[in-house]
């Protein structure tokens, strides 16, 4: 790892900048991102966080492909790109066009008809952690909107629409669990627009100047809505005065949606009910950005000198830096204590280049381990959040280790 | 996750349809698999032996991109579709073509030049798990020649051949150590055409009638070389004679290639040595296909059954059958006691259709426990390699959970 005194000129937004700076994430060109070992750590936690939240809800995890069949888009009209403008095609050299998947619900769907057969194998879900590619115009905002991106993308499979609200109401409060088990704050549940089986979808938007939506929402949060559903029938329908909302700008980090029986009827998935009738299965479609979220972390959870991220997701807990002899070997034996807590700073820098690189990079946690706090046995802990600083022994310190 | 009757007609490979037949995987279309939950589980499993070699040769994990900036593939000469036929190439909606990464030596290269610029910083290392697309004109053998599957690549960066060389050695020693590991039998180091700067590159080569390789081995394998380098110059040099070889086929599940400055030089990955002159970084690549080497054990951990996978990379280590009302409870009581090493068969089907089908899944113990079983205070564990049939006290069970 090696941080960087430059972020690439075309790169406008703060978090991405330092993202880039701190040596979590590598340009590849624009919208393309490569993960460096920090990044990686940082997305390995993120997706940790959601996985207990998907065993939670029963749901199963597998893995999609990139590559993907025209005709099983054809089945549900999203081939055309006019109809879905986002889409990479390539070309096989046996013959033939593939796409590339900007989301997965026709695949799965397909994917199902092999394994779905009758009310007894429902209701279940699956879940993956996949990379989509977006042919997106315009790259935007670092890792917020880019062509190639990680996404957790559940889906569930009902009989009826009874059966898929008890589920998606489960995914709602698990979602919620995630962000804040995450330590992203000011994400708000918000209505959006639906599709033929449903009026609303539900979008989870974080509040952030780089955001590419404008939401709603009146003073203490209870309504919120997206510009797009902002019309008289439904400021009605949720009992709320225009004037009473007010607008900011927000990122969306999630979306669940009720797909209903959109693309179970057209590619085939049915199922026989109890009294043999062949039925269309019930689905709903949940998806995290991960990548996304990361971003918006990094957006959000900084200051001027650098990031400040949350325990949940920082790839260490703890900055360990060593001056002077003494310091350096009792730095090393703290290491040795527990080397996956530690980004341990041995390099041959300066005191004051260390402490610049230790805030750049966000970690929660700076200890510091010198000659002269060690005169009174001590050890420096300082928050990078708010810069409280706590002398503790290094007896006080281990025991927080553990 | 259930079973199926039938694979896909045009699945020829006995592996790869005992795969699809198992709910490991399922075929999304020709030369590309998606993974169920035993599939992932599997892959996950593959993985997390190889991790933890990697971390023993003190590489970073990190994790490049998919979509490729024709640009840097234009430095090596590899952009071409004469010199690279596996391109899978696609237009950008901004303007402009990219392409899907066959292999990241180029990028990582590139990528390599922001963050090495002195003799301090080297040697390194980074590997990553990462999806890899070839456009092949044929796809072949299940999931042992795909178009997208998932590939281990490892890079290193030293400062002169010697240095490269000591840490090459180290990656042979730890490849063996992997197959030994997952339980892959039958895996010979061979020599195989190297390039400008080593005449040999060195394969994993692993003895199957569906592999789509020839190699040629003396009678105790300590010979090997690939049908690609079988000639009189190469047979003196290696002190061996054309006759003592016999020819077998074989799957490539390895290779590690000293790449030297073939890369560094085209695309400026260069350092300051020692007294300030400006070198070249000298490269070595290291390959395990992740997939492949699931669909190689696949081939050849199988009889007319299913599949016999070794306990390194089964999903579960038991299969879980309770027959009878009080097997059934029994059964229940010792799954609960630790869920995740067994699949529990609690489906309401006959016994003898889930004998079938543990053995078709091919997990490495069956345990059942039957009303018979029990009035005698006994549980059967029948071992899937061999067949053989030990009855256990439910304690002696027990203890061989913890």
């Amino acid at each position: 790892m090696k941080t960087l005194r430059e972020a690439p000129k075309d790169e406008e937004a703060r978090g991405a900048q330092f993202l880039i700076r701190a040596g979590y994430v590598n340009k590849e060109m624009a919208g393309v991102y490569n993960y460096l070992p920090l990044g990686l750590k940082a997305i390995e936690k993120i997706k940790a966080v959601i996985r207990e939240e998907m065993a939670g809800l029963g749901a199963e995890e597998i893995e999609m492909t990139a590559l993907q069949n025209a005709k099983t888009w054809q089945a549900s009209g999203r081939w055309d790109d006019k109809v879905m403008d986002v889409w990479f095609k390539t070309k096989l050299n046996a013959g033939g066009e593939v796409g590339l998947a900007p989301t997965h619900e026709e695949p799965i769907t397909k994917m199902l008809t092999a394994y779905v057969n009758s009310y007894k194998d429902l209701p279940c879900s699956v879940f993956q952690f996949q990379t989509k590619f977006r042919n997106e115009l315009r790259a935007k905002s670092g890792i917020l909107r880019t062509r190639e991106f990680l996404m957790k993308d559940l889906y569930s499979f009902a009989k009826n629409r009874e059966e898929h609200e008890e589920f998606y109401h489960k995914v709602e409060a698990s979602y919620k669990r995630i962000y804040e088990k995450l330590g992203l704050p000011q994400v708000y549940q918000c209505f959006a627009s639906g599709g033929a089986f449903s009026k609303y979808s539900h979008e989870f938007q974080c509040l952030t100047p780089v955001g590419e939506d404008t939401i709603y929402h009146n003073a203490d949060f209870s309504v919120v809505l997206n510009e797009e559903v902002l019309n008289d029938e439904v400021l009605s329908e949720l009992g709320v005065k225009r004037e009473e909302l007010v607008s900011e700008k927000a990122a969306e980090v999630g979306n669940i949606f009720t797909l209903g029986e959109k693309y179970s009827e057209p590619l085939g998935l049915k199922f026989n009910d109890e009294n043999g009738e062949r039925k269309n299965v019930f689905m709903g479609s949940y998806g995290i950005g991960v990548s996304r979220v990361f971003g918006v972390i990094a957006e959000k959870m900084a200051d001027e000198k650098g990031l400040v991220l949350p325990s949940a997701i920082s790839p260490y807990q703890y900055y360990l830096i060593g001056i002077g002899d003494e310091g350096m070997r009792a730095a090393e034996e703290i290491y040795a204590r527990a080397p996956e807590k530690f980004i341990f700073d041995d390099r041959d820098e300066r005191p004051g280049v260390k402490f610049a690189d230790a805030e750049l990079i966000g970690i929660p946690e700076r200890v510091v381990v010198s000659d002269k706090t060690l005169r009174d046995g001590k050890i420096e802990v300082v928050t990078r959040a708010n810069g409280a600083t706590k002398l503790l022994t290094k007896e006080e310190f281990l025991s927080k280790l553990s």
